[in-house]
């Protein structure tokens, strides 16, 4: 075994500068109920660049000898405070091989898992073993490598509108690997999925998927389309990752359209059909503008997978996950457009091209 | 008794213009369980504002014959579409006298009563006995005139909280009539009030009142002097009557940051402490905008009185108008700046002046 690792860290200096460097770090022998894994794939997923880069400026990317810098702007350091000068390592999940193993699981070496838990742009993980998901044999490190986040995520929407008492799921962005499992798991389930997208030749692929209803946000019957489509679902919960601008709003104004076509008369305080909204992430940092067309009967709030959880029933959860793995090659098949490695992450123009958080671009990280 | 009385009434027509009248109508004789009042008192309420002149350019307003007019703006047609062509009657509350009543209802004839249920800027209002609150002996309609709207959404807020597990409130506007009960029965039930104003003179208003925090929002320490107050009451729950602009961000903005000084650590996500924000008028009618700094733990919802009503224990809600009638003419007093007839109501100067919501004045039709 080696004696040493790399791991990926992002550093925001107190002078305001990022620094993202590939650290040498020494391999801990894993101890009772551990594994140590070489991680052969890690996803890099919208929620890893929050905290990769922070709110860096991106125009500003430069290599200074191993490092990658940018400049952080001064307004924005003061959100920053808690993480400064903390070298933090990165990666949500990831999928690898068992290298060595604490001496009650001996059994697990040479085994390939998934994982989940920070951490995973690196070499190597030690993780305790009821963390991971041993993958099928002949299963490959790509295909084990995003099991977590998205999926889980995907049946979390589901999982949240049944709660909640919902009957049909409006999603943007919907062309995303996200996105396209949320296809394919309202389509087995029959549960109405209104999908918002930005580009024609997104909104073929998701019809191509088995989409009933997509919307292509560059139309300018985006509007009317939206509408209908919400008319025909029933849709009254949102989740949007976009978050900035108007996304959020629009599909509550359409949804309240809706419901106001089914009142008998005028109502000054708007429909009593409760409107639904999640911001699920981030991928415009702009503010989130509410025209409040919608009435009273509305909310919106922030989801997040690992608090969504928490709020399910523990058999709830279990399914979610027996689920994943046995669907881990149909429904939850990720596709990644572009494979890098640990060194090419601190490339300037590579960093660039896989922040762009373009939709329908993916890139695998392959230590 | 006369066989008229005189309504005002708000109508849009289809060419887009508004048009306020003051119409005789007939008055029916009281049935089994009915009372007749003759309206003494009655206040404009923003809610009353938002039915009486919607979304009608104010800079247009003019007398037309008996009647008051004024443009709406074409955009805003399209949300108007349930009202238009309705003469639409106004007024959500009032008090007055009873003179006349069904057979079995005798008993009522004479009685000063409060009443809650549209239609009450007018000189009469048929009304069913168990809807009114007679009030005491030698109370004046003037002091009953405004005993649901304000009284019972100051109230709710505080069930709000409770039921939802928050500890203290912010407020904002906090130097309406509104504000200064809320004021009163925070300090009469030791719950921590974070009270935003917007002049240095409101807040030394509400400090007389003995408000203890209070920040005023005109002030470059605005947000420090927020977070300040959030941290010494611990307050994680807002409601907001102005609704546009930043304040609702600028709140839970300052919530996150005190409930990050707990943290032990950088958390991408922000922290765990869930932010409640309720957004309960209109009083800016421009988008709210959300600097999303507050991390995932964050929920912003329509707040209106009569839903929030229909969650609480009927024992709760008893208990609340129980509390109203008791303390009637110190919790729950208002206070009135202008007394206007049905008739100044379609003054346009008049209009102007009390559509302009301007916080601590307020309005009373004296029919």
């Amino acid at each position: 075994m080696d004696d040493h690792g790399l791991e990926l860290r992002t550093t925001i200096t107190g002078e305001g500068m990022l620094r993202l460097t590939l650290d040498r770090v020494p391999l801990k022998q894993p101890g009772e109920g551990e594994l140590l894994v070489r991680i052969e794939a890690a996803p890099i997923n919208p929620s890893d660049l929050g905290l990769m880069f922070g709110p860096a400026d991106m125009d500003s990317l430069a290599r200074d000898g191993e490092a990658l810098t940018a400049r952080i702007p001064d307004r924005a350091m003061g959100a920053m405070r808690a993480r400064i000068d903390q070298p933090l390592p990165i990666g949500n999940e990831g999928a690898g091989t068992v290298i060595a193993a604490g001496p009650d699981r001996q059994d697990m070496i040479g085994r390939r898992v998934a994982m989940l838990g920070g951490a995973m742009f690196a070499t190597h993980r030690l993780i305790a073993a009821r963390d991971v998901l041993p993958l099928p044999d002949g299963a490959s490190a790509e295909e084990g490598a995003a099991l977590y986040v998205n999926p889980l995520t995907a049946l979390g929407f589901v999982e949240t509108m049944r709660a909640e008492g919902h009957k049909a799921i409006v999603h943007a962005p919907a062309a995303s690997n996200l996105g396209q499992m949320l296809v394919r798991i309202c389509k087995a389930d029959g549960i109405g999925l209104v999908n918002i997208v930005r580009k024609p030749e997104q909104a073929a692929m998701l019809r191509d998927l088995g989409a009933t209803h997509v919307v292509d946000s560059s139309q300018d019957s985006f509007r009317e389309d939206l509408t209908r489509a919400i008319e025909e679902t029933g849709a009254t919960i949102s989740f949007d990752a976009i978050g900035g601008g108007e996304m959020t709003s629009t599909i509550l104004n359409a949804m309240e359209a809706v419901a106001q076509k089914n009142m008998d008369g005028y109502d000054r305080y708007g429909s009593q059909v409760l409107k639904q909204a999640y911001i699920y992430g981030a991928l415009d940092l702009s503010p989130t503008v509410l025209r409040r067309g919608f009435g009273f009967a509305w909310n919106i709030g922030g989801w997040l997978l690992f608090n969504a959880l928490q709020k399910l029933d523990p058999e709830v959860r279990a399914r979610m996950r027996q689920r994943v793995a046995d669907e881990m090659t149909t429904t939850f098949a990720s596709h990644f457009t572009a494979r890098i490695t640990l060194q090419d992450a601190l490339d300037p123009d590579t960093a660039r091209a896989f922040n762009a958080k373009a939709t329908g671009a993916k890139y695998l990280l392959t230590p």
